[in-house]
């Protein structure tokens, strides 16, 4: 069975599970605080459905690495669904911290509810999560179910340090490559390797081999991430008709950006200068990889792809949902957009 | 042993357990992130100390419960960190929904680093207070922690429930009496009846007592909320000096406004008029008072404290930590400010 065979039984079992955490806010009192979550996870309001639902990357990883351990995917979908209440609730106080309008072209929910009201719906995702996790109770060891949400909790502690990190490098200019890594190690790649590290642990395999596939997700993690800061500066939707997208305009202090300010080249003057209108984002583009930002960049991203998928050969994840593993990193890694 | 006498090894050991569960963030990376909860805390930046940390009733509670359960108190010092960072989690985020720029007499965690990391730090808070009430594996039976981890979460589910309510009766003018308790229901008593659960749950007592003991701490926080709604119109710092700090000027519908509303006589008449000037304070009081709010509310303040004291008596608190409960109890509700 390959990945799309996986998807079409795995994301509808992770949407009801979603549903069912969600629904513990499904009091008539709260019916409209419950509606803010609906709409924020996909389900509902305008333009709802799977476009705006996301693409569920985290809890699939949850559960093809659990079936990959040898385990029925079925036993971890509250861990699943905890990952992804926390990736929602981090998005949702994202976008009130960025001041951002829009998610997944919709209104994001601070701006159809308010600011204090788009707080408190993240803080219920976050809460939702940890009930979530504790749902792992009645099918496993609570034991285990402790380690389960002791993952769950020390991911979140990375979330605030690497969104404390991001938000403090906004008004620094002496930032370098080193600054980069601790950032998005606790920002994007925390989550994915504890995704992998549930997955195998709810299943029987050794520590070693949890550590192993915790690996993997901390590379994909940081793949990933090096990759959207590629796409943010050389993806289509960064050169073409949308330019107001690039990083080069929102100033985001990505990993070329470091590189070309590390370069002291026109570049880095041209940053000095400071913020960049969207009419000059092409050139600018042009210059940073003409100094080899572009080059160092998809090198850094071939790099952690290795890094990641010798990591899941060395897992040795089983049948066909190991073979649905590699599908889905080698899909999260080589997109356009 | 009194309560000042319990306080005296009680209070230095919440601070020190609170301390040790906020040094996780104490990294080089993030020392200044770890500073904004420190502050918010009480421990550094100006006029630090006893005044600025706050009573730290909560811990109180669940040490005292666990002590007057027959059980050594140090045992439940996780849980009595947990329930105080939990607090204080939603206070850092009321401070921004509510725009609140003094808290304890010191600027808010948002006003001193802005908001998007005031939010970030309230989150932090949040995670601390999952990682804390794990902390009672090594002592406690697994079962024992998931039962209190779901207390805890539980709990801040109704917190979010409560603050959603909150905020949205703001703009409602169709509330009345029957609305106003289950929002404090969700926003004030839920936490201190958690304090009682968790406390009496790491002792030996029987179901039964774990019960009682919550609803003590239920009437408890209820008795609380209605007098601090009392204290709000008619207290001192609510009518003298300071008149701007009166529930009639925020325009809190507090019960003794919500009495009044349904009254639908004078007071109703200039509530529906609008915004209550300080200088008018003093006479709306009276208004109020007169059309029998005070002695509705006061009413309801002794019928919720002897619930409390009658829950607790039913439990029955054992030796000195069973007085020192008590006295507690009586304290937070004959309290003046």
């Amino acid at each position: 069975m390959s990945l799309e065979g996986y998807s079409v039984s795995l994301l509808p079992a992770i949407e009801a599970e979603l549903q069912r955490q969600v629904a513990r806010l499904e009091e008539p009192r709260t019916r409209p605080f419950h509606e803010m979550l609906a709409y924020h996870l996909g389900w509902t309001g305008e333009r709802s459905g799977l476009e705006a639902q996301g693409k569920r990357i985290r809890p699939l990883l949850v559960l093809l690495t659990t079936a990959a351990c040898g385990t029925a995917w079925q036993s971890s979908l509250p861990a699943a669904a905890a990952v992804e209440l926390v990736h929602n609730f981090s998005l949702v106080h994202d976008d009130i911290q960025d001041h951002s309008n829009k998610r997944r072209g919709r209104d994001t929910v601070w701006v159809k509810w308010g600011m204090p009201q788009g707080i408190n719906a993240g803080d219920a995702l976050f809460v939702l999560s940890n009930q979530a996790i504790l749902d792992l109770e009645p099918t496993h060891p609570t034991e285990i179910v402790i380690k389960a949400a002791r993952i769950l909790h020390d991911t979140c502690l990375h979330l605030t340090c690497g969104q404390y990190l991001d938000m403090s490098y906004e008004e620094r200019t002496d930032l370098t490559i080193d600054d980069y890594w601790p950032m998005i190690g606790d920002k994007t790649a925390a989550l994915l390797a504890a995704c992998c590290a549930l997955g195998s642990l709810l299943s029987d395999v050794d520590e070693t081999t949890q550590e192993t596939y915790r690996e993997f997700g901390h590379y994909l993690g940081l793949a990933f991430q090096v990759q959207d800061d590629m796409l943010g500066i050389w993806g289509d939707s960064a050169l073409t008709g949308k330019s107001t997208e690039s990083d080069l305009v929102s100033g985001k202090k990505s990993l070329p950006v470091l590189f070309g300010l590390g370069k002291e080249g026109r570049f880095a003057q041209r940053w000095a200068e400071g913020h960049v209108r969207p009419e000059e984002v092409n050139d600018l583009a042009a210059l940073l990889a003409s100094e080899g930002a572009r080059l160092y960049t998809q090198e850094i991203v071939d790099q952690m792809t290795n890094l990641a998928l010798q990591s899941l050969r060395l897992a040795d994840p089983k049948g066909e949902a190991g073979e649905a593993l590699f599908e889905l990193a080698n899909k999260l890694l080589n997109r356009e957009a």
